[in-house]
């Protein structure tokens, strides 16, 4: 039978999401916590890999098992669980269902907030940004990464995908107070694709990169967007099936 | 000279503002680190006690030296100081300034989620509430502070204070994304009444105290008030003068 499975975790204190060898991930203790539980091994395949200190709100995944999972398995396993990792449900799933193959929708969100100095508290979810950015061209630049585009440029060489080609559904700047956020929403994401996206637009925003998106999207090539920005303020905020 | 100074600190691994013996407190570092470059012992006294673990994105208190302060005082403390210690400015003031009682408004917001299973993300911030909880009455109560009164209820039992009268100018139940908070901003408060206020209204709106605000305000006792909230979701806002 298969299960999908829904993680909220906060990454900062693991290598990501993907199991490697003497490395402490997310997959890993989940997979870990199910062997104990289920006494078998099962593998845990999520609908994409979070980077090292990357968080989620809501990750989705999916395992196999013939055994019936009960009511209390939820609170068995969070109990067994660091509390930086939390399953929020399990529910049964089509046998056709892959939490990788079958996600239509994914968000992200990249936060940020704008001082000269560090606010710690803000530190922990948020990137700093000077007050030398313009918020307007964060705005229109970030509007030009919605719709079907191969995202090449926004890409880590040292990707193995071949089709780079993604859709941007929206993409919005949204204000909480103090803390800004690029909520991106797409079918799919390339390695690093959203932290290359907000650290070009934040460099374009500053005035230290005179391409715009839409020229460095068409040169398909790394070396013309920005910096990748810290995974300090990203975050998987959904994913819908 | 009189100084004022402008700080902002994430206070989750302090045990408090207010200096006390063998503990790692918010002003023992900044008093350290300004012994270490004025080569003067200074009191820094701050608008008022933050508790243990609670955090400010605005604290302001000041001190007096007769050395001049110059420009690079501000990066010189924040390079010495601990990365979750931030000086935001450091100014002249009047003679006649004193944080602790020229202290006009202070501003704080409590932080909390609505879930069954914690989020880790928002876990560092913000206190986790059950599903039970009615919004609706969350509202209602809250706007009950506004006004002057006598907040004996709420206020810890072992305080010294003799005058328990404060002015709340505003309350508010403000939503961020999943996130709720109660920004309150007073004249003053009392020792742990924020989270006291927090607390009960947190315990009517999930129908666990019979009694309303205004009935808890009038008894002038703390027994009547629902428990104090953790100190997880505090956060001192905002000081002004």
């Amino acid at each position: 039978m298969k299960y999908i499975i829904e993680i909220s975790y906060d990454g900062r204190n693991y290598s990501g999401w993907q199991v490697q060898p003497n490395k402490n991930t997310i997959q890993k203790n989940i997979e870990d916590v199910l062997f104990q539980v289920l006494k078998e091994r099962v593998e845990v395949v999520a609908s994409g890999r979070t980077d090292a200190g990357v968080s989620a709100i809501k990750q989705v995944a999916h395992f196999e098992t013939e055994q019936e999972i009960t009511n209390h398995f939820v609170s068995y396993c969070n109990h067994l669980l660091p509390e930086d990792i939390r399953i929020l449900s399990v529910n049964k799933a089509e046998n056709s269902f892959n939490a990788r193959y079958c996600a239509k929708r994914k968000t992200y969100r990249y936060n940020f907030y704008i001082s000269n100095i560090n606010i710690p508290v803000y530190d922990y979810f948020a990137l700093k940004l000077p007050t030398t950015v313009n918020l307007e061209i964060v705005k229109k630049e970030l509007s030009k990464i919605v719709g079907e585009h191969d995202f090449s440029a926004f890409c880590a060489a040292n990707t193995e995908v071949k089709n780079k080609t993604r859709i941007i559904y929206s993409a919005e700047l949204l204000k909480c107070g103090d803390i800004y956020c690029l909520e991106i929403c797409g079918n799919g994401f390339l390695y690093n694709m959203v932290r290359i996206i907000a650290g070009t637009i934040f460099d374009i925003a500053r005035g230290k990169l005179k391409l715009d998106i839409n020229e460095i999207i068409k040169s398909l090539d790394r070396s013309k967007a920005g910096k990748t920005a810290s995974s300090v303020g990203l975050l998987l905020y959904n994913v819908e099936y």
